[in-house]
């Protein structure tokens, strides 16, 4: 790599796996990774950048000079373009935009604007389109003819759109090849179905689901065509939008190893931050009990016992209502049913853990007050928990919250809050039976 | 529903989004769900079980009756027939797939056979095949004629296979179209990528990243063409894994509320009765130091928090390195690499919370030395948690084991056990200066 041998780097990398490539150039410093991507023919470097996940593709792409950051996007498809043109900062964003052919920096432009999970954020601006007086021959020719341009057009079926650009009709590929030549595409079209740049990612996933396409119109709010939004990236972008919300439950988002030290334990740190607020609060009940806390000194050993717990029986309800919501089996408006269904459930499992955890109390410490005690507050704890958990994200939803990030710290909260209360105050009732 | 009014029901679940019609649906008791499954066109019934999740899929197929079950599993893709085959018991199994065609019911039985994350488990056993002998204007004629099977074949190109059915070439619309209608397929194909019925997922992603086929024709290990596998199934299979590898971590797996009461809190049960031994294990360290703990009662305060924060400072790294593995970007063999770059996030988090938590400690209960204690227990502890939540699931995956399972519990019981320690053994050493 330091002797900036061309030929050697590309013979090294092009036989790699391209996750393995990328893995071997991420671990490189930041200097020797710029290197890298100036050196090896752009078709490799543009796959190596489009392998990456996002937040290191953008960091990678705006460290080159301008013209080799162009050469790169100008081979990938536009959406891609877009999301890199879009993270980059105004400055280079420009610079790179100049370096391209005006009509695709105009199409880039147009796709930077658009919402990130909407059918305007998700589609290339590439459509197969002919005019509806065309016909089938036309059609056929420039499948041979359009040598370059085919591969861009993968998958998808030519539309047909009227003289304001509006889409009108779906040509199958059988239809074209039963037809006659000379028919005109109106005859042998269908309707297409469409979708407005603003269809959100759900509904989008909705009718691929219903549908065998494997790409959609999208057309402006006038109703022109503006670009094809395919199946594969429906599934990526939900695939993405699976595994980061994952990870926002922790704070790291869209982390890699390979960012800078500073950057990584800066957003570590913000929300470990806000955890310590959270804890706080949860500690000063335990605070606020200390003197039955130091008449019955075995309760401290059973008290993050018992909001541990809780806390994974709420956390367990979380994740269902989570896959129920991407499934789109639950909405906000069901949360009473779901109340009752984790209430069910809550109940029995908190029956049998407190039944479990009273006994190892009792045969620990000697005391069966003390298991009565310690198993009462877990069984209704893990009841409270798993109500909580299972309707706070369809809450946090209705409000037009993200559940994915908001939903375990305020769960661990409150179920800590609420097992320590509910030990401590217990055993200051039954204290003369506990000492 | 109760009046058993197909015509109602079906206008009323037709016109909605698949997704909303499931929901409905799952919301019925179980003997409703059946009725509604027997009266609806069996087109809408299939693409309702299609729509379910794998398990929800599985119990509404296995409450009906075997015909109506056969009805529905023969509209489906062979790879989803295979699937749903698959989980039923064999009793069941065996009585549906004698009522579908010998030839579908065969490939089914071979489909069962391999492995889930496998080219052969997700492939579909039509493959859209042509001699090597036969012409253009064959395979042309082909597609004006199969009527009911072209829609089956959708996205893949034409294979050839030679006389013993070993894929020897694949030929391109655009190769077809611009050839004589004469020309033999030999003439135009070109050599075909193919994979192994035991190629893995992660491969078959690896192989659709670098290249733009929308299918990839699957062989036996003899070289026999047996199927093909698309892109499509290969994002849905890795959207599949992403989201439960997620709720797995807390032992909810592919858990839906409409499944029986008993089987959900059995599931949830079985994994939360492993985690109370390891927090009685947690436990025990703090019930080592009782003398300590009755001494100074205000460490009770905050051993939850240090625990607690820690815990998400594990947390953090273990999310970090799950998604770099499914990124392809780490390997086993990086584990010092990861360990050293979480070491260093660990060294300045650590030093910032218990910083933070020391000045909390001395300011609330007026003792410096409370908070000197608490705070390098903390700072010790966090560097002790990311290092072992970046590694641990490297190590288990090096061992054979599945790290998004046992990683959260693991680092969870040894950073309590470590955070109780290092809190009370440092508040034994200092403990003239505490009271």
């Amino acid at each position: 790599v330091d002797a900036r041998d061309a030929g050697q780097l590309n013979a090294l990398l092009e036989p790699l796996p391209l996750s393995a490539a990328l893995r071997q150039l991420l671990t490189l410093s930041a200097d020797d990774r710029d290197t890298v991507l100036e050196l090896v023919p752009t078709e490799l470097a543009a796959a190596l950048v489009e392998e990456a996940p996002h937040a290191a593709a953008t960091e990678l792409v705006e460290r080159l000079e301008w013209d080799r950051a162009a050469e790169i996007i100008d081979v990938l498809d536009s959406d891609l373009q877009a999301d890199l043109i879009g993270d980059l900062d105004s400055e280079d964003a420009e610079a790179i935009l100049a370096e391209l052919e005006p009509e695709d920096a105009a199409d880039v432009r147009r796709l930077v604007a658009y919402e990130d999970d909407t059918a305007g954020g998700l589609m290339v601006a590439e459509a197969f389109k002919f005019p509806v007086t065309a016909t089938v021959g036309a059609v056929l020719r420039s499948f041979v003819d359009e040598d370059q341009d085919f591969e861009r057009y993968r998958g998808q079926h030519p539309y047909v759109i009227d003289a304001e650009g509006r889409p009108v009709g779906v040509v199958s590929l059988r239809g074209l090849l039963v037809a006659k030549r000379s028919e005109k595409l109106s005859a042998i079209m269908i309707e297409p179905i469409v979708v407005t740049v603003d269809t959100m990612l759900d509904e989008l996933q909705d009718l691929f689901d219903r549908h065998s396409f494997l790409g959609l119109p999208v057309v402006e709010a006038d109703g022109r065509l503006v670009g094809v939004v395919s199946r594969a990236a429906i599934n990526a972008a939900a695939l993405e939008r699976a595994e980061s919300e994952a990870l926002k439950l922790q704070g790291v988002g869209d982390e890699l190893r390979s960012m800078p030290l500073w950057l990584r334990s800066r957003r570590r740190l913000m929300w470990l931050s806000a955890n310590i607020v959270l804890n706080v609060i949860a500690a000063s009940v335990i605070s606020a009990y200390e003197e039955t806390l130091a008449a019955v000194i075995a309760i401290a050993v059973f008290l993050p016992m018992v909001s541990d717990m809780s806390g994974c029986s709420g956390n367990q309800a979380v994740g269902v209502t989570m896959r129920e919501l991407s499934l789109g089996l639950v909405q906000p408006k069901d949360a009473m049913r779901v109340w009752l269904k984790e209430l069910s459930v809550g109940a029995i499992n908190g029956l049998a853990l407190g039944v479990l955890i009273a006994l190892v109390a009792w045969l620990w410490k000697g005391n069966v007050w003390l298991g009565a005690v310690i198993g009462a507050a877990l069984a209704l704890n893990t009841m409270l928990a798993v109500s909580i958990g299972g309707v706070v994200p369809l809450v946090l939803k209705r409000l037009g919250q993200d559940p994915a990030v908001a939903s375990g710290p305020l769960l661990t909260t409150i179920t800590d809050m609420a097992g320590f209360f509910l030990v401590l105050s217990l055993a200051s009732l039954l204290m003369p039976y506990l000492i």
